[in-house]
């Protein structure tokens, strides 16, 4: 573990300055300020700094150095790092700039430190980043001026100066952090690393963060996925608009993008995705009681309509169901109300409210089964005894499991109350919308959580079928094809269970009165050429053959028009096809993120998947509830359960299309994209009418 | 007008009280607090209070009175008004509860007050309000303790206690107010009202309010519409889960419901609506400038990567364009930027920024007719000038009209530069999500002014038409009918120029021949009985008939068909339909709110509007400009211009047919309901199928 750079027992500060203003004064200083461990400035100039003694290098040093902050020019990082290696340093952080985010030599010189590092066993914040944190011993291995409160929400950060801004908020806001790490360029250590650490840090109950990408996305989900077991992960990962997706060159390609890949990691992983700052802290507020509703039944207490409104309002929105409490606890708080209040959900206990209303209707949601959550809201009207009302908030929702959270809504009047709570870690907020979005995201959560995903795949394909499909990828390769059309591509995917047209080539109109007569009517019929590409243009396609003579006729007259159009065009011969009726058009895919690795997307075929663009998406393995969830996401997913009396479609077969896809690009990495469009499927069962694959 | 209310040059306080703690003295020692004109308590039972003189009633005071303040019990407000109205008081503010409210007697007592008022010309804010406030003249009419700062924003609240709540706040974030009015049950003056005195108020620039509901819709459309030409008017509309729309017997009704209407009103008068209260002050705040930018092109200025990332993912979510300056400025700022900055947009100008560096890039954007908008995003880092930089902003923006907004994230490190800034009403965020999404409603805002919508209606229909409708209409009601059903609905429909397909009634085989030949081949037949429903499962329908034979054996064969199923049924005859194929289905509607009026519905037929509820909505009367917006506004818009190779369908058919029916309903307001269901659209005219009308 990594737990000498947030807890070491001795510090070095390369590039220890006496002069004010260096980044070197300003680190020493700050840790001066608050560390307890021993600190050891190096800078060969100076034989003290600070009334510290200061030393030529770090192997100097006599005692053992745990951790090494590097403030020095980037050229001469590396040697100190040499130094660092023989002094026995475990960790470095290494808050100098200029290394591969300027480019150019930067570029080879981060090569150089994180090589030097690696071979040492030394475990790298940075390099270009701002330090780090921990509040509980005070120690401030940063060149941030100020720690921020203690708190249990840790922190990290891909940019220094949102890091920086987020301190000086935090202490205004008294926002309360474990530990802090800005990991900069993250060379050597990056979010994974954090993510591990912080799931088992005890001073940490909620872990924060913000990215602009991951390192290792395979090892990202892997990790995380344990992670959001133990403590919840809230995550602003910025960088949504990156055009990388548009010059993917398949249709699944083009709907996935990179944006998407992260939004189906988080979901894989249970993390908690918020896309702005304010988002991110309201968030991690509801998070810090640590408590969890059962489900989405949320019961709101008011002493003010409009607030209770909105709120209600929200919730609604947001799939919060406001189901009352049971007639037995209507009943007892109505004895106990006056006549005028409102008993149901929202309850609201009036204007003149005293905190005894609060408590008897606290008290009894507590008791009531029916209600997973509490939301009280509170306005300073004239009589309203703002205090005790908290103190009665908080002594019921220490009596209870079920998450209670606080709207107190105003400036001075509900200050002191607002502190009160937090105090006792009991979620406060002043706006009930935003209380109630920030709830949500604890729903989320627990359903994210409750979420089983086994990575077993019951999908079981033979083992020669896919030394089969190795054979033909291999043979493609070795011809340098890249893009797999058709023919090749329906073989492949038949291999692993996937049901095409029965069809076969013929040479002679003989031959396709044969094949057609063994597949049966009615058949289709299409040129095979290498060197027709549109094949309805040349008069190369004909539908809806009933018998022998139409067949017979059809080849003399396919044969004839594609002559005549590309008189030098190579004619294979004529494919003849089982003609599908009937079924609902669908379509599947795969997609390659450099990030997380293939993707798997499904969607209603045609107009719904090109004008409608209503697809899903989950990053392979897919299990089978995933491939279950990604057909009820789609909007049109009635559509699927049968409308206008229809039978509903198979969505059995649907699943087991998506595990296919997975198990075949798991078995083959080598394949970049998939294409099978349109699929038809039917009450019982599908076939695929035209594929592509892209290794 | 309504001046006397808040600006009056004297006050009587109707149940004014010398003991603490009630209401009437709360309210006379916060006018004496601040107001300036004369004071008049009012109490029979004294005759000083709080060293002032005191009247045993209003016509007692020897002086003219502009407002009287009631704070006396519920029962005693009618006698005290009619006071009021023989002394030739202006306005009244009834903070006294206890009237609708409250039900049972108090409807009737609101009810009794009411009549009071209008017959004395006396204007009533309440019953049942917190009371008003105006920060100009230091007036605070209210029961709330403290008056919120002097600023230029008005706000009114149907909820007293979020008013007091939301003085209590902006007392605490310094967010200033014009004026304040709580009007609780709005017996009298009502939202509508106080637009129109706001509208026109020159001490208030932006108006905010808080509405549950609205009294006469179409009074609050009109005036409305006119104020947003004036001044931006920002909302919160609760009550949006209101189970109104429930009950509504037709597939439109059932889509529509009531918030529906209000953001559909909303739309129609340029209102701004939010759902949260800290967005409403959030979006106040992007207000207050009263710059708005020509279009969607902003341009991000920062000193930290990710912040810059992260309003630059939001503005890309929300449509706002982040092109780069030209290439001009982008070669002015290159020479004298540092080589690391980013030139393009966001322009990232690095962590060691200067306000030279701002200023350079600002001065730059200022002058680009490229750049319609510009976001200065700051970082409190190591060496960041705060103050210096808010300074260049600040100059920056007084020599343009472009709006320029800013976001400095962090506490206490950018408090002064913040206070400074929304001094010279720039406005000021600390979160550059919340700051885009605050100027996506500023460009929202420019949009709906920019319409000029007109009311005026192309569509003209013949008088005899409409005469001849009144008549079926006039007839249907005399019989008790209020389900129009197809062929009247259709009759109808025709007069006002919608497409039905030709049709006659044969009564025998050879009258269904004739028929059928002057229509054309194919048709359709139906049988025509009031005591079938569903035709199909009779056997009573028959589709495709292509020959006089085909006609005969289906007249036949359907007598005979519905003979046997339900021998009781009276059969009328069998009806001859031309057959309608190809074309594009759609389903128009229209559906009454009783807040605002009839609703035109529009939506693709079928699948999409049962399954993905894909349909736009307006409020008749409904425009040319606003009929093309509801076609392009729905998410499959796009088919209509044809996929797959097919031609456009014919819009200019769908935006007659919107205003077709919004003429009908305009000249019979007595119709509440209509499908047309479906409508078969062509690349040029269109048809409806079915049709019913509810009256």
């Amino acid at each position: 573990m990594i737990d000498f750079i947030f807890n070491p027992s001795s510090i070095a500060v390369v590039g220890a300055s006496q002069e004010e203003k260096k980044v070197g004064n300003a680190v020493l200083k700050n840790l001066i300020n608050g560390y307890t461990g021993k600190i050891y400035p190096v800078n060969p100039g100076r034989t003290e700094i600070l009334s510290l003694p200061c030393y030529p290098s770090v192997s100097a040093i006599p005692d053992r150095v745990d951790l090494a902050i590097i403030v020095i020019p980037a050229k001469a990082v590396a040697d100190s790092l040499k130094d660092c290696a023989k002094a026995g340093v475990k960790g470095v952080v290494v808050i100098t700039a200029g290394f591969k985010e300027v480019g150019g030599d930067g570029v080879a010189r981060e090569k150089e430190i994180v090589e030097i590092v690696r071979s040492a066993g030394i475990k790298m914040v940075g390099p270009n980043c701002l330090g780090v944190m921990n509040t509980k011993n005070k120690m401030n291995a940063s060149f941030a001026a100020e720690l921020p409160p203690e708190g249990r929400v840790a922190f990290f950060s891909q940019s220094g100066a949102l890091g920086v801004a987020i301190i000086d908020w935090a202490i205004e806001n008294n926002f309360g952090f474990s530990k802090f790490v800005s990991f900069g360029n993250k060379a050597d250590l990056n979010e994974t690393d954090f993510l591990e650490y912080f799931a088992k840090d005890p001073d940490t109950d909620v872990i924060l963060g913000y990215i602009e990408d991951v390192i290792d996305g395979k090892r990202f989900i892997e990790i995380a996925k344990e992670v959001t077991k133990i403590k919840p992960v809230i995550l602003i990962k910025s960088g949504a608009t990156e055009a990388g997706a548009r010059a993917a060159s398949s249709h699944t390609g083009a709907l996935a993008g990179s944006d998407r890949a992260f939004t189906e990691a988080f979901r894989k992983t249970g993390i908690i995705r918020t896309s702005g700052i304010q988002e991110l802290f309201d968030t991690a507020e509801m998070f810090i009681s640590r408590k969890t509703p059962k489900g989405r039944k949320l019961l709101i207490i008011t002493n003010a309509g409009g607030p209770g409104i909105i709120a209600a309002d929200t919730a609604d929105r947001l799939g919060i169901k406001l189901d009352p409490m049971t007639r037995t606890s209507i009943d007892t708080i109505a004895e106990k109300l006056p006549s005028t209040a409102s008993l149901y959900n929202p309850v609201d206990i009036i204007g003149d409210a005293t905190s005894e209303r609060y408590k008897i209707v606290l008290d009894q949601a507590i008791k009531d089964n029916s209600v997973e959550g509490i939301c009280v809201i509170l306005t300073p009207q004239a009589v309203t005894d703002v205090d005790n009302i908290a103190d009665v908030v908080i002594s019921s929702a220490n009596n209870t499991d079920k998450p209670v959270f606080a709207t107190f809504i105003g400036g001075q009047r509900v200050r002191n109350a607002i502190n009160k709570l937090k105090g006792f870690r009991i979620p406060c907020f002043t706006d009930p919308s935003i209380a109630i979005h920030a709830y949500r995201k604890l729903v989320d959560f627990v359903q994210l959580k409750s979420k089983e995903i086994s990575d077993e795949l019951q999908i079981k394909i033979p083992e020669q079928n896919i030394e089969e499909v190795k054979k033909i990828i291999q043979s493609l390769q070795s011809q340098g094809v890249s893009e797999i059309g058709g023919e090749e591509a329906m073989q492949i995917l038949s291999l692993y269970g996937f049901s095409f047209p029965e069809r076969a080539l013929a040479k002679t109109p003989m031959e396709a009165v044969a094949i057609a007569e063994r597949i049966g009517y009615p058949v289709v019929m299409k040129v095979s050429s290498p060197h027709i590409l549109h094949k309805t243009d040349v008069g190369g396609v004909k539908l809806n053959l009933n018998n022998d003579k139409a067949v017979y006729n059809a080849f003399v007259e396919i044969t004839t028009n594609v002559k005549r159009v590309m008189p030098d065009a190579y004619i294979e011969g004529i494919m003849i096809y089982e003609m599908v009726t009937g079924g609902k058009e669908v379509i599947f895919g795969v997609s390659y993120d450099r990030t997380f690795g293939h993707m798997i997307m499904f969607g209603l075929g045609g107009i719904y998947v090109e004008v409608l663009k209503d697809v899903s998406f989950r990053i392979v393995p897919v299990s089978e509830q995933e491939a279950l969830e990604m057909i009820t996401e789609i909007k049109g997913s009635k559509i699927l359960d049968g409308v206008r009396g229809e039978k509903p479609y198979d969505k059995t077969d649907i699943a087991n299309c998506i595990r296919k896809l997975s198990k075949l690009v798991m078995d083959f990495p080598i394949i970049k994209e998939i294409d099978i469009n349109p699929y038809m499927v039917f009450n019982n069962g599908g076939i695929g009418l035209d594929a592509r694959i892209i290794i």
